[in-house]
C-alpha cells in the first residue's frame, strides 16, 4: 500500500492535543494520524504542583505535554500508516498562537530549570491567557499617543494574547524572571528548536504576534516609555527571521530518538495553525479567503495589496506565503454561540427527542431551524456574546436577540444565531473589499463546515459559492505541505499545495430568493451593528461596566 | 359561624371559568367561594357544533356556559359557605371586557335562536378575538382624518377587540346576521339582563369599550363614513347609562329558580373585572394606581385631574366611582413573558432539578435569579413580547434581550424579563406624573404578586412601598362590593371598599443601594425604549412584516 512512497509528518499543536499526520508526498494522501491529549491541558487554577494558585484569566501550559506528542503521536501514526522512517522525507508543525514561553539562552523553558518550578510565570502562555489585558491596553494607548506606524497593520490595537503584552507582564509581576529569560519565543518557534537543536524564529509568527513589521519590531523609545526595564525587551526576541515553508535545520540524533524518524531529516519553519491551513485548503491565490470555522473563527487570505482593514487581526508581508501580503481577521465567537444556545435555550422535551432520535442537540435544532423560510422567525441577532474582533475590535461588546415574540421557539433562536455569524462573515468580506483588498473565493474548514445547512446560509447571505476543504486535519495537512517544501519536494508553497491540498469546490451555492431574504435580514444586522458597535449606543459598554462592578461589589 | 349576617354574592366572569364569592356585608369576609369552568371553554377552531370552521384570530364564546356559572358555581357557594338565601341581600357581577355579542331585542343571544347557531358572528366575541384588526385600523385612520376628538381619551387608537371594530367586522362579514340583531350589548351587561329580565347599560363598559365620552357615541356621519350601513349602529347599543354600584334592577323568579337565590334581591350594574378590583383593594382614592398582574398587567386609577396620558387604554369620568376619572393602562405580556422565558430557556438540567426540589419551574428560576446582585447579569430586555400597549400602542413592536455574553445563564435571562416588565411599569407611572397625572400609590393584585422575588423588584425599580391586595379574588370580591352598594347597605363604593376591601399596606419597601442600581438599568431600558418604540429604529416593524409575509409564502 504505502510501501515506499515517501512521506512527511505534519503535527498540529491544538489547545488541548497535539495531532501527527503522516501524508502522501506526491497527492497529499493522508495515510494515517494519531492524536495526543495534553497530560496538564490548560493549567488555569493552580500549577502543576497543585498548590500555586492562578489569578484568574490565567491560562498556562506545560512544555513537556507537547514533547510528549512528538514521543507518543509521530510513532504511532508512523505505524498507523505501515510506513518505515526511512520514507518520511521530512517534519512540519503548527501551533496555536500567541502561545509564548520564557527559555534560557539554550532554549530550556523556564519551568524546568531548578528551583522555578513554583513561578507561575515561568510557565508558557497559552494563546487564551487574558491577564496581560491592561499591559495591552497600556501599550496600544501609548502607541495611539505616539502615532506609531505598526498598529495599523492590526487593525487599530494590538491584542493582551500577543509577545508584547504577555512580556510586559511578566516584567511587572516577576521582574527577577524577567531579567532570566534571555529569550522569549513562539511556542511555534520553540518546537522547532527541540527538533532541530537550534533556536530558528518564523517570519509568519513574528509578524502576527510580535509586531514585526518592515523590518523590525516596535523600537526602544516606545518601550521605554511603558517601563524602563522594557526597553531593551526586543533582544530577547532577536534572530534572524525565516519564511514559511523554509527549513529551519534538521532533525538531531536526540528528536529522532523521541519521534522514530531519521535523523537529519528536514524541519520546516514553525508556524501558526491558522496560517499553514490555506496550503492544505488550495486557498494561497490572493483573494482566496479560508474561514476556519470552530468555537470562534479565522480568516486567512493572501493579497497583492497592502491596505488597513477595519478591525483585521492582522497583515504580515510574506505571512502565509513568501511574495504576498497575508491577512488575517477573525470572528470572536462563533461555534461557541452555537453551543451557548444549546446549553441555555433548549428545553427538555428537546433533549427526550434529541436522545430518542440519536440526534445531537445541535442536529435536531438545526433540523427544526431549517424547516422555515428565511425571515419566518422574525428575528435578528448580534453574535457578539465573546465581544467582536473583526471589524470593530471591541471585547465589551455583548450579544443581542431582537424581535422576540411569545411564539419565539428554541429553534429560531439558534437560527438566528447561525445567521448572525453568516452576517458577522459578510461585514468582514465588505471591510476587506471596501479597503481595497478583493475576496474572490471563500472556503470553510474546521469543524463547523459539517453542518450543510450553516454553511447553506453562509453561502446564501455572502451570494457565493462555499468551498469546502476535503481534509478533515487541515493544519496538521498544512504542516506537512510546508514540510514537503522543506525538503525539496516542491519548489514553493503554491506548488506543493495545489498536489497535496483538498478542497471541493462549490458544494454550497447560493440560491437567488434566500439570498435576497437575507439581504433584507442583513440590512437590520447592519443597523444594529453600526448603532451598538460604532458608538451611537454605549448600552453594551455600560452594561458590561455595571456587571463587572455589580459582580465585585456583591449585592448592596 | 355566618349564621344570620348579612352577605352579598360577588360573581367574576373570567376567560375560562365563573366564579361565586359569598362575601359578609359586614366587613367583607369571604365565606366560601365556588368555580365553575365553562364547558366550552374558548370556542377558536369550530363552532360547538363541531364542524364549522373559525378563521384565524377568532375567539368566541357560547352564553349557556355563563348561566351555567349561575345555576352550578352560586348554589354551590352559598352551601359551602353555610348561608341561607335570606341572608344574601344583593348579587354582582363583573365581566371579561370587551366580550360583546349580538341579540334580539329581548336579549336572546342570536346563537341561540333557531337555525342561527352555524354561524359563527352569532355568537359573543371573546375579548381576545383579533380579527377586526383591519377594521379598528381603519376606524382609527378615519378618526385621525377626521380629527375626531375621542381617540385621546383612549391613549390615541382604539383597539380591534372593542364594540365598534368587532361590530363593523360582523356588519361586513354576515350583513344579514348585523340586519338581525337589535342589541349589541356587552356580555357585563348582557348576565345582568338575564338577571334581572331587563336591559341595563353600565356606564363604565359604554366608556371604556364603547367609546362613549361626553354624554354621546361616536356620530352618524363618521360611522357612515366606515361603511354606509354603519351609520346607525349606535342605536344597537342606545340605552342610559347608569354608573357603577348602582342597582340594575333585581332578581327574578326564573334568575331566582336558576341560582337559589330570593327573587327581588338588587342586582348590582355590570361592570369590567379589572374596574372592579380598585374596590377589593382599597385602591379608589385619587392617585391610588392598582395594577392587576397576570399573564398581562391592567393599571386602574382614579384622578380628580382630566389629563390625556399617551398610551393610556382608557379615561372615562364616572368609570370606576362617581364623581371621579377613572383611568386604565396596560402592559400586553408580564406573565406569559416569563411562561414563553421558562418554555424557551429551561434546560432539561433545571427541569430534573425542579422536579427533585419539589419547586414550579418559575420558582427555581427565581430562587437562582434571586441569589445575583443588581446588575450582576449584564443584561436589559424589552418586554414587548406582544407588542407594547402603554404607552405606545404598537403591537407589532417585539422583545429584546441585549447584553448576551457565553457565560449568560437561563436565570439571568429570566430576571432580566422579571425587571423589564417592572421598568414597564416605571414608563406608565412617569407617564401619567408627566401628563399631570399623580400617582401616590402603588397596589398590587392577581396571581403574581406570589413571587416575592418579584415584588421586590417592582418596589425597588418604582421607588415605591407595594401594597398588596388581601384577597386571592379580587374581581369576585370587588363585585360583591358593588352589590353591597346596591343593596344600600353602604352609601357608596367607597364606604363599601372601606369596610369590605382587602389590602396590605407596604408589604415591599424600596432598598435604597438596589434601587439606585436598577436605575441604571432602567437609564438602559429608557434608551432602548426610545430607540426602538419610537421611531428612531424602524427594525421591529421591518422584521414583523418580513416575518409575516416570510410565513405566508413560504420557502422562496
Amino acid at each position: 500500500m504505502s510501501v515506499n512512497i515517501p512521506v512527511v509528518v505534519g503535527v498540529d499543536y491544538g489547545t488541548l492535543s497535539g495531532r501527527a499526520v503522516v501524508v502522501s508526498v506526491a497527492d497529499g494522501a493522508q495515510l494515517a494520524d494519531a492524536v495526543h491529549e495534553y497530560r496538564h491541558a490548560v493549567v488555569d487554577r493552580t500549577l502543576p504542583d497543585g498548590t500555586t494558585p492562578l489569578p484568574p484569566d490565567w491560562a498556562l501550559q506545560v512544555p513537556e505535554d507537547w514533547r510528549e506528542v512528538l514521543r507518543i503521536a509521530v510513532p504511532k501514526a508512523l505505524a498507523l500508516a505501515g510506513v518505515s522512517p526511512d520514507q518520511v522525507v521530512g517534519i512540519g508543525t503548527d501551533f496555536t498562537a500567541c502561545t509564548v514561553l520564557p527559555t534560557d539562552a539554550e532554549g530550556t523553558p523556564l519551568c524546568e530549570l531548578p528551583g522555578l518550578a513554583g513561578r507561575p510565570h515561568a510557565y508558557p502562555k497559552l494563546w487564551r491567557h487574558h491577564a496581560a489585558q491592561p499591559q495591552a491596553d497600556r501599550i496600544n494607548a501609548l502607541a495611539a499617543e505616539l502615532g506609531e506606524p505598526w498598529p495599523a497593520r492590526y487593525g487599530g490595537k494590538i491584542s493582551s494574547e500577543w509577545q508584547y503584552a504577555k512580556a510586559l507582564q511578566l516584567l511587572e509581576e516577576d521582574p527577577g524572571l524577567y531579567a532570566a529569560a534571555d529569550r522569549w519565543i513562539e511556542a511555534a518557534d520553540w518546537i522547532v528548536w527541540e527538533l532541530t537543536g537550534a533556536e530558528n524564529r518564523g517570519l509568519s509568527v513574528a509578524g502576527y504576534k510580535g509586531v514585526h513589521q518592515d523590518g523590525h519590531y516596535p523600537d526602544q523609545r516606545f518601550l521605554a516609555r511603558l517601563h524602563p526595564d522594557f526597553a531593551g525587551f526586543t533582544a530577547k526576541l532577536d534572530h534572524p527571521l525565516s519564511p514559511p515553508g523554509a527549513a529551519a535545520g534538521t532533525l538531531t540524533a536526540r528528536a529522532a530518538a523521541l519521534t522514530g524518524l531519521n535523523e537529519g531529516i528536514p524541519v520546516s519553519v514553525g508556524n501558526v495553525d491558522a496560517h499553514v491551513t490555506n496550503a492544505a485548503a488550495r486557498a494561497l491565490a490572493p483573494g482566496q479567503m479560508l474561514a476556519i470555522m470552530g468555537t470562534s473563527t479565522c480568516h486567512t487570505m493572501n493579497s497583492e495589496v497592502l491596505a488597513e482593514v477595519p478591525g483585521m487581526c492582522g497583515v504580515v508581508r510574506d505571512g502565509i506565503v513568501p511574495g504576498l501580503w497575508g491577512y488575517e481577521a477573525g470572528q470572536s465567537g462563533v461555534g461557541d454561540i452555537f453551543a451557548w444556545a444549546v446549553r441555555t435555550a433548549l428545553p427538555e422535551a428537546y433533549a427526550v427527542e434529541a436522545r430518542e432520535r440519536g440526534l445531537s442537540q445541535h442536529e435536531l435544532l438545526t433540523e427544526k431551524a431549517a424547516a422555515q423560510p428565511v425571515g419566518a422567525h422574525g428575528l435578528v441577532a448580534l453574535d457578539w456574546h465573546s465581544g467582536n474582533r473583526s471589524t470593530l475590535v471591541d471585547h465589551h461588546l455583548s450579544g443581542l436577540i431582537l424581535g422576540l415574540t411569545l411564539d419565539t421557539r428554541p429553534e429560531e433562536i439558534y437560527r438566528s444565531l447561525l445567521e448572525a455569524t453568516a452576517f458577522g462573515t459578510r461585514m468582514i468580506i465588505e471591510a476587506f473589499e471596501e479597503a481595497g483588498v478583493p475576496v474572490t473565493e471563500f472556503t470553510v474548514s474546521g469543524g463547523l463546515p459539517k453542518n450543510r445547512f450553516l454553511m447553506q446560509i453562509y453561502s446564501d447571505v455572502l451570494r457565493r459559492p462555499i468551498h469546502v476543504t476535503g481534509s478533515d486535519q487541515g493544519p496538521a495537512l498544512g504542516s506537512a505541505i510546508h514540510a514537503a517544501v522543506a525538503a525539496g519536494a516542491y519548489p514553493d508553497i503554491t506548488a506543493a499545495s495545489a498536489a497535496m491540498g483538498r478542497v471541493n469546490r462549490a458544494v454550497h451555492v447560493p440560491d437567488q430568493a434566500r439570498a435576497d431574504g437575507y439581504d433584507l435580514l442583513f440590512a437590520e444586522y447592519r443597523e444594529l451593528y453600526d448603532h451598538f458597535g460604532r458608538g451611537a449606543s454605549g448600552a453594551m459598554h455600560r452594561l458590561r461596566a455595571l456587571r463587572d462592578r455589580s459582580r465585585l461589589e456583591g449585592d448592596k
